[in-house]
């Protein structure tokens, strides 16, 4: 059983995140995690924010001499930024005094429609949206790409699964379809601007955030994570939360601003009939294969053994600098939202966020039909099953 | 804690499924339910099946003189062309020589794209699809409608909540948009055959179902659930898994043949700039109202109060009359899937399914928020809840 | 993962238990959950319940032909005592003047000392203790019974594990320390009158025990589990909840009036020194052993390899017949509490119900160690990890 | 859904722990944390480590200012040992050389009987128990005591709940029974030097300690914590895993070193008759009490109202400095046992421990009763039920 958690508020001192039930053996190092925290700060149409902030990144837990041990691995993602928010962010309590004269520290009753800030006051109990957006940020999805990071690097040990992503639309601006990248095209997609593997797409895609900075207004878009190398039969039709596609939905949509997932062709199935809208099975010299991927690698909520595929679609950034109607929550009265940051568009981000999310999906159904303790019961526990899959 | 869990195969004595944790003194009848599987049953485009079927319900467990008493919910849902089966399925050895003669006890080889027969197979190591196709098969749906029904009693007693559905697609036809009906419509909606509230879109999806089985073919669609009634802060930013977009996601997901998913506009959301796609607050007379409805009535993965609102993408059924190409397993060669029923179209009872699936998720993140071991005290909760948000 | 559910009340029509997780191709059948359901009857001391009372034993999923297919495994165990009870635990309403006429219907307000009543009827706000005390009462074991069957079918066939258990001590008569049952003695021990496997205190036992019944008395009791074949490993120290200890204390104190669990020598080890306490490792040729078995077979939250032990303390039968003093709830007035069985002691049977808990938790443990869909697929996994053990 | 995790080595960086799902508004400090930290290295018989290790508590998240937000609450608990063990311990790889020179980072390859060590070393695959034992080590019971910390906070401040440990047993020593601290106590028993509140049996658990110090050896115990102010019905008997009692045994079982588990008076309870093992009930002006506390508190699996009491068995510590024969897994040959540490005794620590244990099954139930987003909520729906209990 894996399970993960994430903790930390996005002007605190740090986030946390936990990944508890990973085998051991798994190479990994904080210049792993790095790596794929840098990707997460890619993307043409980020604010400045993104320049300030650099991720320290600590190993905490489960990690010795550049391996997992078996126990729980704790990642923590430094905030640099922490000594300007040291009395504001504050665990302990503070002078009143030195609160008072801190502009950064006053109360924001200005709700933004779309964020959290409303609903999460009403929540929680509390007149002040700082408490609620401090964990709602997408500053969080760090921690979740620090795990990421370490459950692919299982995936990749134990089964060769390779997890690559790409953007295939920014707001009107869609990639063309039927182009998906390569595991060995994940670099030419990280230096896409806007991470899209067309460079027409994608250039297209810049002139539209530019256009939109211009006319102060924020942008959208959709992903497309694939996985490379699932074996047959990864997750299970026998219970509903027991089907790949229920999980995959649950970790994307769960990712901040998404409003949207799909599996496959997804909402493209549900328009064309059956007979161009399933892929048909060949026998390709003793291994049964299909001769397209509208499913998107899974059938009766397993994996099929083909390239999962899977769709995420982000609504535009919610801080919008021709900012948009709310109410003072302190006084009732018509105002204008919070505007806290400048980004146009985090749509690249995403992807990198996503593969992380499925990673983390993926890793766990792999450790349910496999077991293992040690990568290399796994992986002995995986070959045996493809051995035993060719003589069926 | 709301958690439940269906077992039962598509031609076994029947289907079984319990709702554990829900509060004490929510009234139900078996007839509710029955009510309930007979809307599953509805729906232009079925086949000679859903005549045959009748859904015997029994609350076995959890429901006395009409009240639940607190502990686990159990409905057995029979199958009452069991005789026809009873050999075939039967759960203990039966003489080979008897199933030799029995042509529905011959193994099933030709699995069908799009269907879990094949990954299943693999899976569970069997050379027979019929072990997968009993489970895989959308019947399972029935046991969920039941719990369903359940999870929306306690809703409507404990908050008022009214959840209904109708399809907004079959095929390349689609409701006009922004349509949606309220709980008062509910009548009308299954009134259509197609469960389409506008009645010109409900005469083209008929057509369109004729024209498809003309061609030998079948079709998906789009649903899309409302759910009325919510108070703010139902679901949680606080972690991934803790949102409610996310809970939605997956019970959507996990319904058979679902590939897609959205909580508002969804995917529309993405193609549009910030602007236009969040929903400004304003202070309707002292309560914080909305005026639009784009993200389905859920911010930072918490209900806002407004309208929920999802909706799910149903691939065509993958048992198509125009067999599809597959292999034999038993003898690797080419042949044509299997074909064993004739529905051309199941996409107005998936709307019933989805229904149920609202409820439950709905029912389970009220539980979280609100506690309570009886109606009683959930609503009494609730209330004070809702008089605290007026005071604030 | 492994995931079992149960419901039904004592006297509803049924008890329906789900087990969710596993694998394809165990062997099992009705009778085999017959026969563990009439041990469970076994006993010395029981009153005339147990005579009138049958199980009825349905597998209504999961099983085809003598095997499991992969999917949820659902058993109905039936009441045969039910006609008696059809209006008064009927799940709709019954008439009024119906239920005004039944004796069996009358609300119960003299709450039992030592039973859920009291705390059942303030937590799910009822004024009468039926709706408690039906799913509070023992016989819901009943289900835990089938699904432990099926467990342990399981780990016999892909490990090779036996479950006995024996009693202990029944009130202050107990068994000489030191003397365990090994899988031969599985039929002997369930030969005694009290499930003891000595037969001096096994008939001392059965001397208490009437003693006790003169008296209008009841009796508790200490049961013991062991499980033989384990492989080291199983459980795992990394987290609290992980541990086998954990697992099996919580599976063992949710047994109804279970108030002590402990794990080898359990609160024993805690009155002696270090250096008596552990269990010394040797070389025995080649495979690495202990010279002793304090530990009950775990260390670290891990099995060792070595007889897994377990014991459990039952608190004497609630139900005196020398009624304890209660008030009735009605009027507030003292009174003596209701008496609705004779049995003097359960505690025979609760071995058998402790072993189905071991069971069921061995397998969760063994299922997340190994992993597999089917049955072969696990004993692959534990095979290939025994290789491993012996070259290390 | 209250939920915990815990992250770290017992000479890594720090320990992390994360609580999530606890109500906004709770007031807790560092301090409050770091105060509970240093009673855990209380009590006589540790050894020289318990001087050295200094706890270092930051909050690192889902706290501001003094209260929750709402968001997970992570703790971390800073090693001030790590500079000496930064190379041994690095998660990144470091120069085979420099590692060879450090003594410290040797194999270990003698594990001790009653410790995680061989298993482990099997389970996970490797050839030194150092990953083994540097997780299952007991310093992972402060990552426990600090969630628990704030766990109690929630308690105290929703419902008036305080809780308090005492240790009842030192190997051979016991204090006598029915004495139990109140609350007020509670600084009386942390006086103590092995937190024992009857002053002459402490000083005979002192003489205890230090005879079997000079003897080479090592002990155990029996520590017991009550929790005073609990409202009846938290728990439930409707499913065996709901019940606080299966909850309870879990969290304490989990515990390193602990291996036998009772609520109320436990075993001793299995060997008397039923008309004395009760607590009878009675009208006291209106409220209905019990006349006996034998039951620990539950019925049923519900908290009766009554003060609830619960015991944890904890075996002698296993690294015994007259240390225990073993097997080098190295060369195979005979060897003794490592010996790391030199602490004779660690139940006043436990007592610790298991309060902070029992401190979140508590919070864990409390939440899964009244739900509550803040302190308030769940206070002011606990305050209803009250109300409600006396209006029955």
């Amino acid at each position: 059983m894996l399970r993960w958690i994430t903790a930390g508020e996005s002007h605190g001192p740090a986030l946390v995140a936990v990944l508890d039930g990973l085998p051991s053996g798994v190479a990994v190092t904080t210049g792993d995690v790095a790596v794929e925290l840098a990707r997460r700060r890619l993307g043409y149409g980020r604010g400045a924010r993104m320049k300030f902030e650099q991720d320290v990144v600590e190993l905490t837990g489960g990690v010795r001499h550049g391996v997992t041990m078996g126990g729980p691995v704790a990642v923590r993602v430094g905030n640099t930024e922490w000594p300007k928010w040291e009395q504001v962010m504050s665990a302990d309590p503070v002078d009143a005094d030195v609160l008072a004269e801190l502009a950064r520290n006053s109360p924001l009753t200005r709700p933004r429609p779309g964020h959290a800030d409303l609903a999460g006051m009403q929540k929680y109990d509390v007149d002040d949206a700082r408490p609620v957006l401090e964990r709602a940020s997408a500053r969080e999805t760090a921690s979740r790409v620090a795990l990421g990071t370490v459950a692919r690097a299982f995936l990749r040990q134990a089964l060769g699964v390779e997890i690559v992503s790409h953007v295939v639309g920014i707001g009107a601006v869609t990639a063309p379809a039927g182009v998906v990248p390569r595991p060995a095209d994940a670099a030419a997609v990280d230096e896409s601007p806007v991470r899209c593997l067309d460079a027409a797409a994608g250039a297209a895609m810049v002139e539209e955030i530019d256009r939109t900075r211009k006319d102060g207004d924020t942008l959208g878009g959709v992903v497309e994570v694939l996985a490379y190398g699932l074996p047959p039969g990864v997750g299970s039709f026998t219970h509903g939360d027991r089907r790949l596609d229920a999980r995959l939905a649950a970790a994307l949509m769960g990712i901040q601003a998404i409003k949207g997932v799909e599996v496959g062709d997804g909402f493209e199935l549900a328009r064309i009939r059956g007979s161009l809208a399933h892929d048909e099975i060949v026998n390709d010299g003793g291994v049964l294969r299909r001769v397209s991927g509208r499913s998107g690698g899974t059938e009766g909520g397993m994996t099929t053994g083909e390239v999962l595929r899977v769709r995420a679609a982000m609504k535009p950034i919610s801080t919008v600098p021709r900012a948009l109607r709310t109410v003072d929550t302190e006084t009732g009265e018509a105002a204008v939202a919070i505007n806290q940051r400048s980004d146009v568009c985090a749509v690249p981000a995403a992807g990198v966020v996503a593969e992380a999310m499925v990673a983390l999906v993926l890793a766990e159904a792999v450790l349910d039909k496999f077991g293992g303790d040690s990568v290399a019961e796994t992986r002995r526990n995986a070959d045996a099953y493809a051995a035993r899959l060719v003589e069926r």
